[in-house]
């Protein structure tokens, strides 16, 4: 009776969900040499010869805070503003993040320097507002599985940040990149932000290898993340560097203007002056690349 | 300007934020010997000194495979019916559950075994849904650090099954509990499910250690989850003997009338005889904690 | 000329070499269910009924301790000593063992007690010294890929207990092994000891799974090291239940008279009233597995 | 009696080992910011401005290969040749090595082409007949905390390339370090080849982040082996240009005249036009860092 009736309505749902039509060749495949994925946002090119550089706080914490940030890396050549309205916290009790307030203060960052944004979203229900401000939507490490928000980005017709989980494959990464190009948005930017290892001197362990072969098998941007991937501020200019020498596209850097004062990653952030000395230090690597900055 | 004034509402917003009011103790914490959480699902006591099997398959496939598996679970004396209507799959283009229509035919599993239903949920959108069938609510380890998911189940009255992440730490996995609790929802049961390491021999490495540390350091249940832990079907007596040894409330167990045809995690799911055998292996570890089944 | 003839040389090497020569099973793997190596050590079995109990200080350090200890473990039902003369410390400058005095202190340990002993040797030019004290030699996990030490002790006639490196697969456990049995010892014991996970609460992460696996595939009798494992005093009596119920032989555990005093490994050692209740509760356990103790 | 008289004889043991005299400061130590060691091999700097590449097959096979190998590494402009003439194999029954006739076409490759050796060393007792052929020998990963081996190569008056282990955590590579430098060895060149993780796309994962600690930690010179880290040909290039533009101050590499024979490692080796390409690949980077090649 009802079981039967159910069970064939629930066959059909196999036959008809659209998730599970498998296209032969994963649509982040990189079909050849010159295959690559160019993104336009707001006339900077993502994914050419220009390495990108994203700077700014963690956090959205005050209009002072992204003002001074803004002018200062959008001075120094940074190409996105980037900071975090919605924060994911281990701890319920830290810092949330500012929410709306912070995509407000981002926006008059935007409209202060003339460098687009990128701000992550944590949330499916948040997709719309987030987007309703931000140039690049962020998903982080954490919900690099979070399926349902990378269906809700995947709909959604800005281009993705996707950081890789801290303790994703590759191969997962990839999968996760493809959740988002099935539902209909191809402009998805791979960042290798750290893996989770038993070293300790570090916040994580980099993957350095992991350029090369994202490279090799996808046609999307990759990027790298030094403040997450090492937690100290020492290692941002020599992991950069190494970064860039490898192959990545692009950098996203946390900045602030007065490090021992932010409310989360006040440690692994460069202060404005050591974020001009990082841009310098970057130069002879990118030449040497044949890239630009 | 309008900066001042963004200013002055944020401020605001961060002294009001609910979450900013960090209790002095983390309410999972254990205050003594004695304290623990007893969570009532109809009628049946988690966190008690009855070992408590949850059983049936990944994924909820058809109204006849919940309906051979819950009458077979119950005869063996299963406490709970699982099965997974909404599936987090790696691969967009792996099965994703039957949706509602999974959740129905638990429903049906139910009134036909008698036994409550646990259930995953994967989306804080799908919350209301989920709990309107399941009597537990699960959130998966690649979920453990969706906040907005934790916080959507910690407004919900239902009992959730958390599980950790596959690269959380002990710690993180309480304080993603934290969240929960510090929502208004106290029933909590922990599952540790394994976490990644180099080993290859099995899917993921069991940390047994973490069974006696979360029973010194919480009064919430701690449970297992072999199946995943594990990925191989022949270690899924040792190690829930293991488990129980260790000092866990209970197992949560991968069961399938025909695991060779299973849509999802037949290599490690029990038949329905493996699942007899698996009861009566319980048996003397069971008895020899001072507990029963 | 020399080239030549150099070349005709080597190639005699490679084909006289006689660990070149591979069986077609590995020596370690086992035929059939009832395939198991028992280890008579002056009259008591190994791998068999029984579940082995070694006892003893991490490190040898006066022949007060080691009285007391082993009057203590004899007492409660250990079955072997344990105690290091020469360790494997991570810092040149940390305590580096007794030496020779400290196997002739654990020789007049086994004369007062009667209790076999097993002891650590680092170097292969050690062998024959510690093996004329020592009742079972140790390799300890930092060397278990020391190759020269495996076929050292492969010549020698004493059985071996191998621990299992920190960052070993079981399958490079098992080729560990195999180097000792292929040249002519078969009495090898395997120890479980914890591998290097990311997880900080625990020293290491015991990987419960490979109790089960091993005994799957090899004859050799396998132990657990809950110890070093766990690195916690209060984590020892549950991670040894864990252990046993998982189907393990034995178990090597760190006993001092006075931890608080130890000159290496206190905050994971049990004193001799921990000890006592240590074997109380192995008890019901053993039992429910069919067992002795 | 006796036991009172080892007692006495025991304390003034440890009172009187050398090994238990700690320095203020460790050995390894870096003073300041111009504190380096420099290590002169027959007129050969290492850790100056000098990018070193060491070249050569994972095992030396016959007379033909090294010849082949050394004439081509040399053009290139390789500064050594590196060749194992002693194999640490994870199975018994793999190729071990051709020995003392490995080491004499060693000899005979620097005779012919002039470039110092690299080999490596795996047991104490051979470190006399090794360092009789050897220009500097190599500890490799699986012997990192084999403490007898590296007190062997700590009184032996050749440099000695020191290998991170595969499970090593930096500080524990500083104390491996610190054994050789306190037998009175002071030329120690540490190697980061990779450590173990979850990730499988690659046979380890190279610690970028370990080169910049490294170097602001010691004064040692800091090597990169890209072959073990990385375990594929197509990612030695991209990760050895990482390498130096973190601040490494050489490359060990893999190199055979015919990887698809080779008896170790071939998968991860270059052949001769590989390595001509790899050469020219780093001159950009060497340059941008301000060293030369």
């Amino acid at each position: 009776m009802q079981a039967t009736e159910l069970l064939t309505v629930s066959e059909e749902i196999i036959t008809e969900m659209p998730c599970c039509i498998k296209s032969d060749v994963p649509l982040v495949h990189r079909k050849n040499n010159t295959d690559k994925t160019l993104i336009n946002v707001r006339g900077t090119i993502i994914g050419g010869d220009k390495i990108i550089v994203m700077a700014g706080p963690c956090a959205v914490e005050s209009m002072d805070q992204i003002m001074a940030t803004a002018d200062a890396v959008k001075k120094e050549g940074a190409a996105f503003l980037r900071g975090g309205a919605y924060k994911p916290r281990t701890s319920p009790y830290s810092f949330q993040g500012l929410g709306i307030q912070g995509l407000k203060i981002l926006a008059e960052g935007r409209k202060r320097c003339g460098l687009p944004i990128v701000t992550e979203v944590v949330d499916p229900q948040l997709v719309d507002v987030v987007s309703s401000y931000a140039d690049i939507l962020q998903v982080g490490a954490r919900n690099m599985q979070n399926f349902a928000l990378l269906k809700a980005v995947g709909k959604c017709k800005k281009p993705v940040l996707l950081k890789r989980g801290l303790m994703s494959t590759i191969q997962e990464f990839l999968n996760a990149a493809e959740y988002i190009l099935s539902e209909g948005n191809p402009n998805v930017i791979l960042c290798e932000r750290g893996i989770r290892t038993f070293e300790t001197a570090t916040r994580n362990t980099l993957d350095i290898s992991a350029i090369p072969i994202l490279k090799q098998q996808t046609h999307l941007p990759v990027f790298v993340d030094p403040s997450h991937a090492t937690g100290v501020r020492e290692l941002i200019i020599p992991v950069s560097r190494a970064a860039i020498a490898a192959g990545a596209d692009g950098i996203i850097v946390e900045v602030h203007p007065n490090p021992g004062q932010a409310l989360s990653d006040g440690p692994q952030s460069l202060d404005l002056q050591e974020f001009s000395n990082f841009m310098h230090s970057l130069r002879p690597i990118v030449f040497a690349m044949d890239r630009t900055l």
